[in-house]
């Protein structure tokens, strides 16, 4: 694999993108047609935090952490790093520094399937972070991967330029080219559900709202009394 | 295995499930003769919640929330709802939709041995869940499971109408039957821990009030100097 | 295995020991050349502790809290309790009976490469403690293990008497001869990065301040504009 | 939790038990409604075992393999031994002298959540094991369980003499009233398969042996060229 | 995400895919310059089997085999099924019946991030798998998926048509269009491995074979005498 | 840190090393007071085979072979070498061209707490490897780290020079001035275990031959009828 590292990246528009953020994680993953979502192992390091932005992608490798500092460079106001590990990795690869340099670049947050330290500090900062790992394990700067190529972070595959949304549910990844459609149906389906919601909350059932009950029958569903 | 919904379950009396919640998870699972304690990989979404209620009990297939609407609509008043499932799985098969739903019919809380969603609105709503996962991956309404059947959740064996306590220790099934004298036995334990934290925080050592140093010299530990 | 207690143990300088703490797990870990670190299984039971002391070492066994009781005795203020297990175990060891009794004793912090309970008492009173699972589930006392014996705890070994850090990120070992190398060693970093975060902040780039662009290239990293 | 060895317990039909054994797992769960399986993480410790027994059960504590001496006095020819653990445990609670003495007293097998040790001794005596981990790590006497009581072991319900079928596939209980049901149900299933398998062989699909393609087609699937 | 089943995909040439099959898994990989290696949780169920063919992919449920009989049509001689879940699953998705209806298609085996049944028989018949679990655990035919669209299976992206090379090792994809440049460098690597090895065998040291020596001390290692 | 390749090393006797190996790891660890066991997660690649060696100390990078170079020059006939890793790995770090090398200097086998790859070599050739996966990921040789030093490899402290035992059951360090010591406890540990033996394939009861009975009814255990 070469390494390298792709200068400019196409990005969704930007409005689409802060839009999809309000919507959150489980509203825009179902309206993709339930798809996008990275597992659940991603948590993130403090609670409250909802973002989106455009993906820089990072591939490094286990134990290295060099390849941040070149996607730091490449990164645009509004951007999230995404960082996915050529190899199972906890390590502490990103930390208050590079999320220093990252804020001055305007960077909303990352994402990295390996671990990140300095968790107080980046609280303080009020830099999100999800991670699968919360460690103080340094790293080398030995070994070069690449920046901004497709990878996959997390069980999901992400491309430059993808929307990432983050929020207490996880993140999940829009394809690029998809973003404005994402968007119609998040905005679709929120609506929808307001409604569902306050009927729900009004008393009435689920079964009888989504009309369940012939279908449970049919599928074999029996009621008994005790 | 047939699929079934139990309309009618027996529960216990309202004020040992109440009194029982105030002694939470730990004191009620020693009362018990150490049992009664599902895995530790049950964890809440949010710290201080502490519930206790009769459970619902939920058979669920991987992938597939079609059941929880089907319990919601057997659960009464102070019931929580004990998701287990017919085999490992994270999906996030509960939101908000389903928790406005349960808080309309009085339910107190969510076990369920998969993921759960939009944890930041359960959180806001006071909707307490103890799960494995946090997870927005969708689910779908198509196979059915049964409601109110005997269950094994996390490794506990629950049978409808048991006494569920859940805090920030994890989660305690009690037998219904057996409702009262986990109350009695918690009482006494509580009374007893009471005068033990009071000798304990004043410097006596745990090894003279319990009376451990003949034992441990017995049993051979041996103390030297360096 | 000979089942001993040790009652002596050297201890490192009190002061080095505090202004080990004030650096916190991340700066420490670098000053010992990348060392000391317990893996990142163990998590702390509530945010924002940060706390430093010597280690009293106990060996157990899964199940088998015993040990516990034993160390509290020859435990001196400003001692950290450090368990290890001879087996995998995720049991509740530790409560806040123990946590009354280890505080009455001076005791700062635990760290337990299994299970802890009674998590809301002792974030309520103060008592830090890193562990790898929340658990209610009782111990017995049957089986004596050994204190203040050499132990591998989270796949780090400590000795009695080395220094522990632990905070958000984490726990770290101090080895007791190298308490003040680790001190001074932080002290250099920590005013290093002082002045990294400052231009970083400022907008420089990491690629330019560590100069790092020429490695890159000769590492092979390429860059390409699209 | 009182402790309990329970002397007598009700066992199948010899001639049933056999029966079940010989169709194996994956037919028998599927046989019950999909239900019975025990976790996959029980493997065996060797390919090629094939049982079927009566279950005598065991509840044991951590790292404490006491109850497993008391359970082979109670086991008759033709049982099988299943150790529950009241929590997660992977010792090697069972050896090459535990099952002289097993098979001695006529048990075909073992069923652990927990480790077994001594492996290339109980392969080379034809002791077939299912176990979650492979261990040497030995265990102490010192905590009494019960024998014969119902269990929880990797993830199902096991009541004492209950039908455990067991292969390379995994584990499966067939509770003791249904075990007729259960071998009519294979016997049936098998012969279908027989059939099945000779169609499926001669290569027609199984999209149109089963009808799929129309409920496929309903159900949304549609096929594109390329 | 709409549920489509791909009738027609581009393969490589199939001499280069039989000759990538002889290098196997380890080599290719290398020759990728080391990429398109699957998680190592994927494990063969026997060993000694080492295949490569082109990839049908296929996206299912959890719990959930229905795709994998749309695909088997889809299949052609040389083919090997790859199966990646929508979301974590260890079920037993694949079995005897499915086997001898993709075996008379000519397909050579199977990729799946989920669990395999009927072990015993499959490698009674010859059919190779790699899975991440085995289990006899049952699954329904509700949800469509999606056959012969891009996956992620196991971490690592797959696109129909796709190399796959299959061993003890674990498992590796080629893209579809590096299949001849992977094969080459894979013919180079090996020459010069068979080389080295001769070398390594006569007693000859890595250091200096690989000229190792000077870049070790520049790197800072220092020898000691004890 | 400093990375120090150590030249020379302290072994244990080479009689009773080899001595040691014919007991196994079972015998040996319960010689030792139940202690050097590691963790269970290393298994062998293949069944069957049963060494005993002096271990060569390596502390890797994860991600990064370099250091077994390093290792196979310092090592001597009967060697047996033990990768820890700096952090959590499981790349194929050690494949057949190493394992060339290390035959050619007499090396018995490798214990690892990473990855191992070209099993199916391996395999044939007769070098047994215990490890914590099977991994084909290659890896790189960037960054130093030390031979012969003290490490923890799965859970475990090992010092260079350390005989190390290792079979189906697992691995055990037994430190080296304890060689004789365990060697003596093994030998009557196995006296005693094979009259044990007989008595029980003879029928004998553990309960009787270990007279357990008044014990277990002292310790609580109630026998009933049913």
């Amino acid at each position: 694999m070469k390494n390298i590292a792709v200068r400019h990246i196409e990005r969704a528009d930007p409005a689409t993108i802060d839009a999809l953020g309000e919507f959150g994680v489980a509203t825009v993953h179902e309206a993709l047609g339930r798809s996008g979502l990275l597992q659940p192992t991603l948590r993130p390091i403090y609670p409250g935090a909802r973002i989106a932005g455009s993906a820089v992608t990072v591939l490094a490798h286990p134990g290295d952490n060099w390849m941040l500092h070149v996607a730091v460079e490449l990164c645009a106001p509004g951007d999230i790093l995404v960082v996915a590990l050529s190899a199972e990795n906890s390590d502490g690869m990103f930390g208050d520094l590079l999320a220093t340099s990252a804020m001055a670049q305007g960077v909303r947050g990352l994402v990295i399937d390996a671990g990140v330290r300095d968790v107080a500090d980046l609280t303080a900062m009020g830099f999100p972070v999800w991670s699968k790992a919360v460690s103080a394990r340094g790293t080398v700067k030995a070994t070069p991967g690449s920046v901004n190529v497709p990878v996959v972070c997390a069980g999901g595959a992400v491309a430059p330029g993808d929307v990432i949304v983050a929020d207490d549910d996880g993140v999940c990844v829009v394809p690029r080219d998809r973003a404005r459609e994402a968007l119609e149906a998040s905005q679709a389906r929120s609506r929808k559900e307001a409604e569902t919601r306050a009927r729900l909350a009004a008393g009435e059932l689920g079964l009888d709202l989504y009309g369940m009950r012939e279908r449970l029958r049919a599928a074999g569903l029996r009621y008994v009394d005790e």
